[in-house]
């Protein structure tokens, strides 16, 4: 009997350090292998990029989770002691050794493995890992050269500047951004952020030359590595706690909409052009066109938007629902700071809380929608802004947030 | 041979017995334990709160089944008899006692249990129970002190009832519209509902007052409390086949918003103001306001209106898509009645089945809505409704529904 | 040992025979049995109807691949040969032999399926056919008898002809748009489709004489034999490369305004009407008006349209997004006929990619539609439309899209 035990000891053994070295390998098939269809997967939540939660299925833990660490850092998790519990689970203990892809910063992190078993195959891993390490990795700062960024007194402002080539996108600018992105994620002083561009336009969209340099069997690529970033960024800016305000002017198209998207205001100038652009050149289209486009605008004027490419001027995109409010173009910088900054000194955390409710609402049913919200309010009713304002509300005097 | 099949009887049997016993005890390990991950469960399809269905996973059974049934009732599942079957299934017999948490109705229902198992773990649970004694245990009527309700003639009319605060919501209030709920869900005779408020405005939202009383610490609790009923009313309501028509005057706003969302129709009086109000408080919101702003404002307007929180007039509430259109403050009572009126004597399975695929449209992708609407016009075209409209259009007179 | 494995090999392959003997039987339950509930079942791209794909879940797969094939099909999985793989799995070559519901084309296909195993249930099936033998199945041409249909300079045109009665839908319409919705999905010349009405009236939607002719108990089986084949040619015309214009005049009503949500633009005569018209009947309604309502004109209007059954104007359909333009009435087959020859010289790849994205965005989280959106701009990247039009973009003139 107690043999017994011993050979299914060490058949797990076996099995789990199979399963480090098939990560390591990237060797899918004896992930299939090993991993049980039924696997559940739940990862420490303060990981960065959106890492941390559960995952259930061997295919979504593979392609959602290993997959994505596998594209942003080149890491490894070494494993070091196995340790056998009563109830047949395995404890492993070890360390993340690697880098970030994006900036080189060092990774190397402990990690707690506990492994459940179904005859031979693997069926749930609950991780525990130090994600600061983790998110400290990627922070590794890079220099910025074609966007102006600076945060003051919890107002962060991003300014595009290519001024030359109207603020037209290049994979420096898409490494920018991302950049700036995670460096606002990872700073809870911020409290809003304002988008600006520098020059003619706020921007143009990709910037074509670079497409045609670049053309033939090299398209694809080209635009692949100036997307992910550029995807990577607007996905952490639409996450941010801080409310986004965005300043359009002279034109704005192409990829270079989804600077509006993932604000929550958009003002525009007087005389700003709106356009899609993508079918003129015969491609799909990115920066969240076609998530945000049907919502903002419903499917039919989406579709003439996007497919017959109507241009519109700045009065049609409130109308449509595409921009918050006209000023005229000498007010625009003034006009969208003092919005910014009106924001910046409100209750940050309901505004996370609220700016999450509202994106996430897309996938969620009434019922569980509401279940959000109830959580979500006894979250904001924890905060001391929440005690400050209600306070102040019965005294009948105006209260000041301090963002927490 | 014999011999193993009756140990292996003995096995299933004991671990039936746990998960009644886990069951009982709230043992989440345990169950843990006793479930397969890929376990399934089909539960009675009458039962009150929408527990009816189909739950696919342990965890989702746990959390939205038995986890639902834990916040309802207080009532524990007593197995009487376990017979074997010679699939392998374990069908085991008995009753569910207890009583609603809300109320106190007593639980008395008699259940049969199809198990089904894999290995020494359950995979599925096939239920069948009296699902009207499961209504009948939540319907103890609870006396309504804060809000009128009456039903005449297919007609309910709930009208908000606390004039000196502007109908601001206590627990009392939400309560009572919980209860109210409940009782429409189990009145088939009921075929429109008017919902209204008494006083200078339909509802100014929660009641800050009450907020203050319990800041600090105690506001989380005092918030969920207020709102599981009023999020479990608005559910129930818009559930119902009966269609709802809402009278907005003064003004409403917070979570009173809700009143609106759940209504297909929304008559306002000219001078109405509509407004959000939580970012003020530092807090996210309920109501509702997060799953029905980005759906019928579009993103843009809903951020402006949530984050921003500005304040709509009746006109601008109409051509947002908050309202359906607006009256002259002295015809507004009259308006929405007749309004209820002409849906009171509609097709009201039609109705009920429209109302539903409306709402559950967001969760469908094109090809599932398709199929959906296939199986919902079937089902009406069986109505006696259908067989008097088609056969009165023929003879071009007018149908006389009676909403069946 | 080798008796041991051959024992093994003995049992797998009987449990795949009884598979396809429980599949040609419609036997569910024993299909229960034999498949493990988290089953994965993969199927050839290419398959027709949109059934190539993966399925996760036994349940899933009888329903959503199986049950569709019978649905369109009356053939059955004949297996020839068995043959046992060094990882366990079992590879299965035959034939799938029949003919196609609809029209009664045959089909003779041969098929590997690589069966996968745990304990004595099959829990993956992967399978290659030739994809094509099922289309030509499907294609086996029908006449049509109510729609006029041509092809020229890749641009199709379908023309309502039943003017008698304002194209009223009866079952040889909807066979008729099954067939061609058939055609245009298998013609990849097709670069734009013009959906036009012959007579009075655009359509009014399902003739209610037939109703009426089959009133009482046959009505639901009247309406579902009419609404299949309808919509399943809404499902694929939605879902071609190929932009759909639609020309509005007299009257769009009930099941037929589905021709305005299947097209990108819709182009309407002055005076045209648009109307629900279900609720009248005692009807819930079919032809997508549950899934395009809520999303084209929000919940709020969509509630006044199908609930209040308020008739629009062909201006009102235009500002609540139901229309793009309206045209004065002896210039609509013009400008719809301009609308769709400038959509058939476009980039047809792009804008299928586009068609689908912004279809799909619903389903989608915006961090997976980014991730789509990605895919689909690098796929679009590598035609030759894209190419020329980069070129021609930096030599400033017009590029010449060729569709590919």
């Amino acid at each position: 009997m107690v043999e017994a035990v011993s050979v299914q000891h060490d058949q797990k053994q076996a099995v789990a350090a199979e399963l480090y070295r098939a990560l390591a390998a990237g060797d899918r098939k004896r992930l299939d292998e090993i991993l049980d269809p039924a696997f559940e997967g739940r990862t420490t939540d303060g990981l960065p990029l959106g890492l941390g939660g559960t995952y259930a299925g061997a295919d979504t833990m593979r392609r959602k989770f290993w997959g994505q660490i596998a594209r942003s850092y080149d890491a490894r998790a070494e494993p070091a002691e196995y340790r056998h519990l009563d109830d047949g689970q395995l404890l492993v203990t070890g360390r993340y050794v690697g880098e970030a892809r994006q900036g080189g910063g060092k990774l190397d992190a402990e990690f707690f493995h506990l492994l459940s078993f179904d005859e031979d195959r693997i069926t749930g891993l609950v991780q525990l890992t130090d994600s600061a390490r983790w998110t400290d990795a990627l922070g590794a700062r890079r220099d910025l050269s074609t966007v102006d960024f600076r945060v003051a007194d919890g107002l962060a402002e991003i300014r595009l500047d290519r001024p030359h080539v109207r603020n037209a996108f290049d994979q420096a600018m898409a490494d920018d951004l991302y950049e700036i992105a995670q460096r606002l994620a990872a700073d809870p002083e911020v409290r809003a952020v304002l988008i600006t561009g520098n020059g003619p336009a706020l921007t143009v969209g990709g910037d074509i030359a670079v497409f045609a340099d670049n053309a033939g069997a090299g398209l694809p690529g080209t635009l692949r590595r100036m997307i992910s970033p550029y995807h990577e960024a607007l996905r952490i800016l639409s996450g941010l706690d801080a409310p986004i305000v965005c300043a359009a002017h002279g034109a704005v198209a192409g990829g270079g909409l989804g600077l509006l998207y993932c604000a929550d205001i958009v003002l525009a100038a007087e005389g700003t052009k709106f356009a899609s652009g993508f079918a003129a050149l015969g491609l799909s289209g990115d920066g969240g066109n076609s998530w945000f486009l049907p919502r903002l605008l419903g499917p039919r004027r989406a579709a003439e938007f996007y497919l017959e490419q109507r241009v519109l001027d700045a009065h049609e995109a409130v109308e449509w629902g595409l921009v918050t409010r006209v000023l005229p173009a000498g007010e625009l910088a003034e006009g969208a700071l003092s919005t910014a900054r009106r924001l910046a000194v409100g209750p940050t955390r309901a505004h996370g809380e609220i700016r999450r409710l509202l994106r996430e609402s897309w996938s969620a049913t009434l019922a569980e929608q509401l279940t959000a919200e109830a959580d979500a309010i006894a979250r904001t009713a924890r905060t001391s802004d929440a005690s400050t304002a209600v306070a102040a509300f019965i005294d009948k005097h105006k209260p000041t947030f301090q963002g927490r």
